[in-house]
């Protein structure tokens, strides 16, 4: 190993340490002066914008826009719906003093923003023509938290918002079943991250809603990950602001709601899922650069092979960097391990005279040699960085899939979860009480309710008839 | 006119009327219950996309990477360098709560960045090496404006903010230089704005800066609109925040510094420079849809023809929007007008017949009759749009020129201002007194010193030897 990414402390040993190590040694994040705020930095923001790209893509294709809200909302405005400022009271900021004069009303910094949206489609909506109203933004949201975590759980995170009104219940429940679909396809496609689909319990859903859909990843040390949520929130916001129009007969009726968002914790995600002891490693169609370019040794041949090389990347839009500081040759294989590129290219003069330059796959460290003159090296990229992606895939499900288990009563949950955390798929009857009592074993959580076959026909804590089976785990 | 544009206020009427009008009608941005603050709606922020798009390329092109840099900045932090906290307190709001505790240090709301840099410049630097950083970050700022305007003032504002770091001045003058450059480039080419270009006076500088580089646009009415500006900082940031790097002789020096920006007023310079009685204009190239599509009667050949020219736009990428509601055609016609699409295409079945459809310019309202049998449609749409886009251009120059007047001494500018306003080019001795003597008449305020041949050799003011020229303007 280099020095560059000796500093990374081993994933087994200390995942906490390691996860920051590798944040900190692949220049994603670093800490600033502003308590629990990070500073992303130009390599996790790009992968932040690879993110934006293709979800803001799949967004406006099923007919949504992107607006812009307010910042501060006041805080009359924030308490009409009374669950929302209940269950954000505790950690939102307050702006007090604005242009040196203390405010009458205090303000907060948006934690998330369906005050305002909601406001504002009780001034804009007038009949079902005007119906349904699909909107998004992104923007930055700020919650108090007291432990911070760069990227999983910061006090400030960059997100996207969706919000929307519509005419019938059903219309807003495909909406929010929408939504959820396209995050759980951007997770696997994309991110190359397995997650378990399913509803929330009563008690972890969101503040405000009817019910939240969620997407449940599962990170490389067991513990679980809520990666993305889709509310419905039927007329509750719509009744607490008013949001009415005049419906095809005539009537004035409540709009029925939803809301959807994902986070900057996506980055934490595909760190907590793929990386390893090198560092970074990154999905090809996330990765900002997808082809790493090593000159071994300066020569003509190697400069107009590579200057070649770069024209044909180039063409086929296969980002690409070529790493030709004067460090050395060892260090350069270090650092594109750190930066998570999927894959490195080796060239060297003594190899060219024989057609051979080598490939090096990040995810699995293997190298190919390539004859270039049977085969087209940007072809076998192309190639080689779909195989990487569907690699990636399937073993962090293989490593889900090891990491979770059946358990059928309390003590079997407990043993389970002294050996190793991961998913606990157990049955349970509905009651709060039995979901309280499960946290006594390490802190664990209703993921969510799941649609799949019951695996007992008694709850798992108290042994009453369950017909729901729930994926239990303990969170970041 | 149609109902939906004769809500428009005249613009030689009543100007702020007109524009608040055209912003309302447009959909563009709609107020909010949070004082001073706007909602940017779908059509304003499809704008501000395509804006962000054009200027982000541009940036990356240039060598620059976008950030993300925390929202909240600690008093201390905003304090360490004197000017530029001394510029913004009076503006800024303090969060002193949160997570339901008062705060030990009160923070504010970003009204610009370069201390939160500044401060990462700090930790991060070490040598020759690290340099040049050339960091961009799109987000939004809050200045507690008394008297706010959609997109032209308002208390919350998005923007990018561009901060770099350089080895050497001449590095970072160059720098500042450029970005000035490419903002004159942009105002000239997509929003077919003419801008003047030049330099701040010490009092118009922003706080902080060794002088600032600005381009300055003439509103339709003859007000002038501060639309970028790009600052070099010399060392003074670096040696207030202890920005040093090892030199190339291993000495330890401060870095050179600078920062440039532009807003969403831009959206409010498209309206106020292009715009006219039947609402929004947009020059093409930065126009959400290019064309409207009014099917004038339902029949098969015109849902057939209108299925065929869909097809031809999706494939040269030019944007459009079919108006195929029940309203009628009168309605349409309103719509596309005052949302500023630049072509209108109405298609009749009597006129198809003929291979006649007809296309409306929104800049000028004339219509022009194609046969299709020996045009193609898409060929002359796109020529059109180039058209139309230098026609914007010129005629906002032509207007920008008449209102343009060259004065040599008080009573000349005093008797121009009694008239109309507009920029007035004329010469200034330096000093302070006589550029605040100069806000005597209707408030006029220095623009910029420009880079032109002298008109006069003595100042306009007091008479005494001047050599530079200045343009002065009422401003926004």
């Amino acid at each position: 190993m280099n020095k560059i990414n000796k500093e990374i402390t081993s994933r087994d040993n200390d995942f906490a340490k390691w996860y920051t190590d590798v944040v900190k040694a692949a220049k994603l994040a670093s800490y600033s002066n502003v308590k629990g705020c990070i500073v992303i930095e130009p390599r996790g923001y790009a992968i932040w914008e690879n993110i934006q790209h293709v979800l803001d893509t799949e967004f406006k294709k099923t007919g949504h826009t992107n607006v812009y809200m307010p910042l501060l909302i006041p805080e009359n405005l924030m308490k009409k719906e009374g669950e929302l400022i209940n269950g954000f009271a505790p950690e939102v900021a307050w702006v007090t003093e604005g242009g040196n004069k203390k405010l009458e009303e205090r303000m907060c910094v948006r934690p998330t923003s369906e005050t305002l949206f909601s406001d504002y489609f009780h001034n804009t909506v007038k009949s079902y023509r005007d119906l349904p109203l699909k909107y998004n933004q992104w923007c930055s949201v700020f919650r108090w938290e007291k432990e911070t975590r760069p990227f999983l759980r910061s006090r400030e995170f960059l997100w996207q918002e969706g919000h929307t009104i519509h005419e019938t219940q059903k219309e807003a429940e495909t909406e929010a079943h929408l939504m959820h679909k396209i995050y759980k396809e951007f997770f696997e496609n994309y991110l190359a991250i397995p997650v378990i689909t399913g509803v929330k319990t009563e008690k972890e859903k969101f503040a405000g809603a009817e019910y939240s859909l969620t997407i449940e990843a599962l990170m490389y040390n067991g513990v679980a990950l809520q990666s993305g949520t889709s509310h419905y929130f039927g007329q509750k916001f719509a009744k607490a602001y008013d949001i009415k129009f005049s419906d095809r007969e005539n009537n004035l009726s409540y709009v029925y709601q939803t809301s959807w968002g994902v986070t900057t914790r996506m980055i934490g995600a595909l760190i907590m899922v793929h990386s390893d002891d090198y560092g970074l490693v990154l999905p090809p169609k996330i990765a900002p650069v997808k082809v790493n370019i090593v000159p071994i040794k300066e020569s003509e041949e190697v400069d107009n092979f590579i200057e070649n090389l770069k024209k044909k990347f180039d063409k086929e839009n296969i980002t690409y960097e070529v790493l030709d500081s004067d460090k050395s040759a060892g260090f350069k294989f270090a650092e594109s391990e750190v930066n998570g590129v999927p894959i490195r290219i080796d060239i060297g003069p003594r190899d060219l005279a024989n057609n051979i330059v080598t490939l090096t796959r990040r995810d699995t460290r293997e190298k190919i040699e390539v004859n270039t003159k049977y085969n087209d090296l940007v072809v076998v990229c192309n190639t080689l960085l779909k195989t990487i992606q569907s690699d990636m895939y399937d073993r962090a499900l293989e490593r889900r899939n090891s990491l979770t288990f059946e358990a059928h009563n309390f003590s079997e949950v407990k043993e389970i979860m002294d050996k190793q955390p991961g998913f606990i798929k157990a049955m349970w009857c509905g009651d709060a009480d039995c979901e309280a009592k499960m946290k006594e074993i390490k802190g664990l959580k209703s993921r969510c309710i799941v649609d799949e076959n019951p695996i007992d026909s008694k709850c798992c804590v108290c042994g009453k008839d369950a017909k729901k089976l729930v994926y239990w785990g303990i969170q970041y």
